[in-house]
């Protein structure tokens, strides 16, 4: 069975997660719990719960798959097939009660990033793609999903976390770029890279990623036509500084920048 | 017919707003409008066909009453129930394809904000109060809205558009207060004043905002619990600079501060 074909395990596992957060999501912190010196984090709460459901779920149907998840570590990692899992990207939109979080689910195939999805179970909305082809399914709809043309930095659109993310030598570089660039947008996320995918937005640009923050979104960005590298120019598994971009043109304009 | 018994209408007008504008939300500007100088620009687009049909529904309905629109201007300014619309507040969300944006819909009874609704027709939920009660309708249910308790500056949760919307005067003020919390988080535009009245964030500090930007959350946010008023504490109706907050004394707090 190769990786494409686990693609109706993965909406499986995105349903399940999602059951496991939503009890979760806009649940106060109340005082009380506060004072007891905040033993229930809802946030916390829901990751574990959701990445404790998806382990299961790989354990029972494949249980020589390897799993690295974000929360509890990472089972048989020198595996063929690994799943990568972070229960949920923006931990702070979550905590503010703002539906820019996602659950992400990643396969790599060898150390590959070959089948990946970001689900928001809240709104209902599931980005998916396998490399080649990439897709959405929406509370109005499905459709194919591909990335914008635009190779002028100057007409771009730039998504980052956080310009604060970035070390010293790093933040420099990033600058260079959102310094050209039309419109910046920051606190997104794994959103950013699916905006990035649908053809929204043209660049997103950030530093410090582990491979669960990335390997979900790597098969959904290639698979909508986009580009996505450390800023070295490498693979992005292993996460780190990465740059993604809808079209390859400007994504080579901003590896020339980021190398100054 | 008092100002809460509008309220019906004002779930029909966001309906007919929804439906106007969700067919240009992540609707992509090709290059080949690009190449016709932008002609076709959606945000625009959503925005005029979306006050066009309140306006309409409103002229049928009540044509005595005003209507105060961001798109099309004012009639019957001087009339005793006033609406206030903003088709679509966050338009940089809703270019980049985030569903962080909302339709505000307010009522001003003898030029005090009587009704509010804020409506995010792609996710489906409405926030809504009279200044007395505020309530919620979303995709996974109907709620009360209620802000939560924080008395406590270091312990708050502020949200604002962007440290750059200031005046340098401003700007220092808006420096202290940020200062001191414990997160902060930018460009949720609407939803950062729902998030307060839901009890998910504590404070909303922001300047420059026109009635429109304004008007539909003054009545969700006292309904909730909170406190919105300008910075020097008088009424919030025309705009300008203006401090929200879930607990009526962290806003006394921080009306301090910013007094400086």
């Amino acid at each position: 069975m190769g990786p494409v074909d686990l693609s109706a395990f993965v909406h499986e596992l995105a349903t399940v997660s999602g059951r496991a957060i939503l009890p979760f999501f806009r649940t106060a912190l109340t005082a009380e719990n506060k004072a007891r010196g905040g033993l229930f984090d809802p946030v916390t709460e829901a990751d574990r719960a959701a990445e404790v459901a998806m382990r299961r779920l790989i354990l029972q149907s494949f249980p020589e798959h390897g799993i690295v998840g974000e929360e509890f570590g990472t089972e048989r990692g020198d595996a063929d097939l690994v799943w990568v899992l972070d229960p949920i990207d923006g931990t702070r939109a979550f905590m503010s009660g703002l539906p820019l979080w996602g659950t992400l689910i990643g396969l790599l195939s060898s150390g590959r990033a070959a089948y990946g999805m970001m689900h928001q179970p809240f709104i209902g909305e599931r980005f998916f793609g396998d490399g080649h082809r990439a897709g959405y399914e929406g509370p109005h709809g499905s459709r194919v999903l591909r990335t914008r043309r635009c190779d002028n930095l100057g007409q771009a659109t730039l998504s980052t976390t956080s310009p604060n993310i970035f070390e010293p030598a790093e933040g420099a570089a990033y600058g260079r770029v959102e310094a050209e660039v039309r419109l910046t947008r920051y606190g997104c996320d794994c959103y950013a890279y699916c905006m990035l995918a649908a053809g929204h937005i043209d660049l997103v640009v950030e530093a410090g990623l582990k491979p669960y923050d990335i390997v979900a979104l790597v098969p959904i960005i290639e698979g909508a036509g986009g580009v996505v590298t450390t800023w070295d120019g490498g693979r992005p598994e292993s996460g780190g500084a990465i740059v993604a971009s809808g079209d390859p043109r400007l994504h080579a304009t901003v590896l020339d920048i980021l190398r100054g």
